[in-house]
């Protein structure tokens, strides 16, 4: 990527109101630049993108009086980075705080089969201490013919779960045509491994104004990863949650290799909160239990694991699903431990 | 993928009209089986997805006079397999043939930037020999701060070069709402690495009936490729041609690491035509010509490269660019290396 | 590996002596087969090497009053399998346990390269409560041209460090022809991760006898890794501890990625002890606490870290090394973590 | 690795003789330099190791009469690097000439596992029109169950091959305490991909002078292969093959990824003369054919293969073996194609 793609960011005064910013856009669009305007935790700014500000213009940029400071990050992403807002995001998902104190504890079914099942799984989720309750009813099948998820049934399930349990709700949108329906009926939306670089629909997601739970595609570096959260962030919605859920590597003894670098590196170079999901990044039931407290240990605000009652009957990735009794104990434990974390990551 | 996942695909008599095959699909469906209507190559098909057929409905679909045979895949693939059609799938783009003796070539810049710099190019690259212009005017990038392409403007523009040279078009479709928009004025569809597992993209290109290009996702395996391509098929759409463009690996020196052991193993696993992209796949100019007939000589049907007049002034990926005299010296080698090649891979 | 690869185990009655056990071996060579004479914690055992044994001869080797029990493996590894020692082994390197409840910090100069460096970082690694003194006397370098150790110099060095600090101390061995050397000062034998696949190497440092410290290939897979401990304890030694240190991956923002999927899995698959390598793994020195922390609460019997009292001065690979305040902070919080784990793994 | 990490190449007049180049060397180590005297293809060079010579030093130098030119290398290897030898090396084993413009190819078992199997696969060979015959009789094996190979008996076997078919040997090397004893047998000694970075093996049989077949470790990148090239130059041996022979991925259906992009990258950076193993490369015997002629086309001097009479017979890899009918034709094909590409690569 070359420099002329990196946005210069104008941070405005904080009092600065919406027709001066527009103002302000305004005259720098006719000056031939490309603008758009963001808020970043209430804060009004423009970004420049493309090409670089031509000194005249920079000039009296700086001799605006709505104009606080001119940003050049000096990495591709710039509303992701620590810089832009040193003291880390709360994301916020009906009474749970994601990048808080507490950890979250995000469980549920891969997939909502039925409503017996969904209903039988959310309560047990609900009974062993989760913060909040995961399902996709829109399912990213390799194979056509393998089931792809209830669709829109199955969102009025979890919907129906989230009454009966009180858990805040996420699910995974695939596409740009779903997201609305998707928006109408979940906390928080999901997008998933394989479309962390579906650009259009990071944009459509963001704009909805819901909080987001952005999983890392099992090939991305973490700098595309930084650089998805910045469609959404740009895209005017800072409330973004980011996801380490293993990646491709040669190894064949688990299905991706969970890469817990990423947590102290992410919360180092971005101020968004970051969980990890050991089922997906181990493959393995006996590995997600260790996983999660490494997950933690290593800085990780929480984790999101997949649970059913019945794991051997599953229809989707029974292999890598806990029961109820054994998310208790991981509930139990990562509390302990991510107490003890906080002055850990500390050092 | 389970067993269950499998689809046993029903072949219809060649003779077998609309109606008789609704027919028995809606007798499967009563059944309680979920059934899709195909045709490959002329012949009409029964895909049974997602659970398997009762014994006693195998028989009397076996004694049903428009059934041929029963086909149980041992791949998780079925209509992408080459026993599905062992001659090969010709893929006709215009007047091009993608698939038969005479190799493709297809060249362009990686990006519509204007209208001067597109018809140069265009006429460069008719002129050096090649047989499909490619450009994109939706590109996918990494930054939201990037020039992100003309959009329908530059579909225009691709339009006014294919009525300057004769030379069918192929360009890149993000997101399923872009998809009849793009459809309008392509002659050919392409599905990018990052969408390679977009399968609702999938679904609604198959259903323009439009030819498309179906390249390799980054850390795609060859079975998840042949998976995508199966989406297509099992969508209705047989003209579909892969591409090789080079997966991620540990090693730096090049963009991406070309993996044409992909092209032998898949021309022996699928009916399907595979071409080669050695500019995204080295990511060097100077590799771009041996990797090129390195391609051919391993079996492929063509390759696609990217060209540019002036290399070193392009907006992006410049630096993989060749320029047209190199185009005319690669086209010039590779019909003379493919001409020796199709006694070659009969080895 | 086809299955004649695999090797039968005759497990030996603990009180056969050595007479016995010989006569045995002796009477199968003569039946044609290639045997090994070991001891795996003390149990004499015949490894009968690369073909099958005929039937009328496991016959007879079940009707023998020497014989307890014929070991099958169904994994190319056995002696290394967790099923063969189901307690699992503690490592012991002088007054040191590794594989029991306290973990091991391991600590040290990546190279060493003077005397005072050595004796200043020993000492202040000893105060920082470390268990053992790394450091390296023969460097395995990628260049000809850069600093290749101290050789003998520095393994004199390492033994007056132990004297001043009472520390046992681990270096790496690179050659079949240094092991005596090595051996002589070493208390801990490392095999690096360029060599864990130099087969005359690992069965050179088995005949030692000494503690061996065996690093993971930065692209070994877990069974290549558990096949190259088998080679050390087919040679008779089972004083063995493995040691995760990261693998080659396509991410750019670390050295390696380390794997801590490893460390449950491995715990599962075999009963040797493993540890940590956080410093090689991530490659930045502020990854080394949390992901030090990370690999405790995974289930790793401790930790292998590089220190330097004046990092940004060292020789080699400063960027990755922390100084002994880091450490001594390190060392506090492993311990309590360490303390909360034993009951975690054990979910 | 560091700046200092780099030599400084002072190349001599050709005409100074032996006692001015050590004098020369003398001095520069009096100096505090540590200094290594080499020749490359004839030339007398000293290569300043480690640290930075001082300017006056320097001075010193250029006003030498015996000094041609100081070369302070830009990327971490010298003597392998194209610019220290543009017009490429050709390396001889006996009557066969490497890097020149006739292909070569080098065929033989795995393994030698005994004299009729050797004799009938090597007269074999031979009349397939092969230039070398391989064989292992050191083998490099992952279980230590797995047959080893033969060891000296395996090497007089292939000195008896050689005597009845006149075909040059090359054969693994596994350990510096093997390198004599090999050396005695072989024309060519192998360096393995699990060796590529066994230093003390590399400068071993760097001494013997023989000709070395340099294998890419399969997770080595092409900086550090041409590092290890570095080694065996830097050791006053000049006569160095590389071979790309297939790295780690994530792609499950072949056994290795052949990276042939490493083919044209290594002639545009080396001297030295690169060929290609299919065998190991794609672990396929259907994939031996293309990815030949694919290697071929890229640039390749040559490929390396492996032949087996009955291959599904064979002790070792019998799943990638070709039988001699089908090495017949490669080499009638590789031929045709190479005078071809003689004139492709120079586009």
């Amino acid at each position: 990527m070359g420099r002329e793609d990196r946005a210069m960011i104008v941070r405005l005064r904080p009092e600065t109101d919406e027709q001066e910013s527009e103002a302000l856009a305004a005259a720098l669009r006719r000056a031939g630049l490309d603008v758009t305007l963001l808020t970043l935790g209430g804060t009004p700014l423009l970004s420049v993108n493309g090409r670089a500000v031509p000194p005249e213009v920079e000039q009296e940029l700086l001799r605006h009086p709505a104009v606080e400071k001119l940003l050049r990050p000096d990495r591709p992403y710039c509303l992701a980075a620590r810089s832009s807002r040193p003291d880390g995001t709360v994301v916020r998902v009906g009474p749970v705080e994601i990048g808080a104190k507490q950890p979250v504890i995000i469980a549920g079914p891969c997939t909502v089969e039925n409503r017996d099942q969904l209903l039988r799984i959310a309560e047990a989720v609900r009974d062993a201490g989760a913060s909040m309750l995961r399902g996709g009813a829109f399912k990213p099948r390799t194979s056509p013919y393998s089931f792809q998820g209830l669709g829109e049934r199955g969102l009025e399930l979890l919907a129906e779960a989230r009454e009966e349990t009180g858990l805040p709700i996420v699910t995974e949108v695939l596409d740009t045509e779903q997201v609305e329906l998707v928006a109408r009926y979940a906390d928080m939306l999901q997008i998933g491994s394989r479309n962390m670089m579906n650009f259009a629909l990071l944009r459509k997601v963001a704009a909805t104004g819901k909080p987001v739970l952005l999983k890392r595609g099992f090939a991305a570096t973490i700098e595309e990863w930084l650089l998805a959260a910045e469609y959404l962030l740009a895209g005017g919605n800072d409330q973004v949650v980011l996801c380490e859920r293993g990646v491709r590597s040669f190894e064949p003894a688990t299905r991706f290799m969970l890469d817990l670098n990423a947590v102290p590196l992410v919360r180092q170079l971005s101020h968004l909160p970051i969980i990890v999901d050991p089922s997906h990044g181990t493959g393995l039931r006996e590995l997600v239990p260790p996983m999660s407290f490494a997950a933690i240990a290593a800085g990780a605000h929480g984790i999101i694991v997949e649970v059913h009652t019945s794991p051997e009957a599953a229809l989707v990735d029974g292999r890598q699903s806990i029961d109820p009794t054994t998310l208790a104990s991981i509930v139990r434990r990562v509390r302990m431990l991510r107490d003890m974390v906080e002055e850990l990551v500390a050092v």
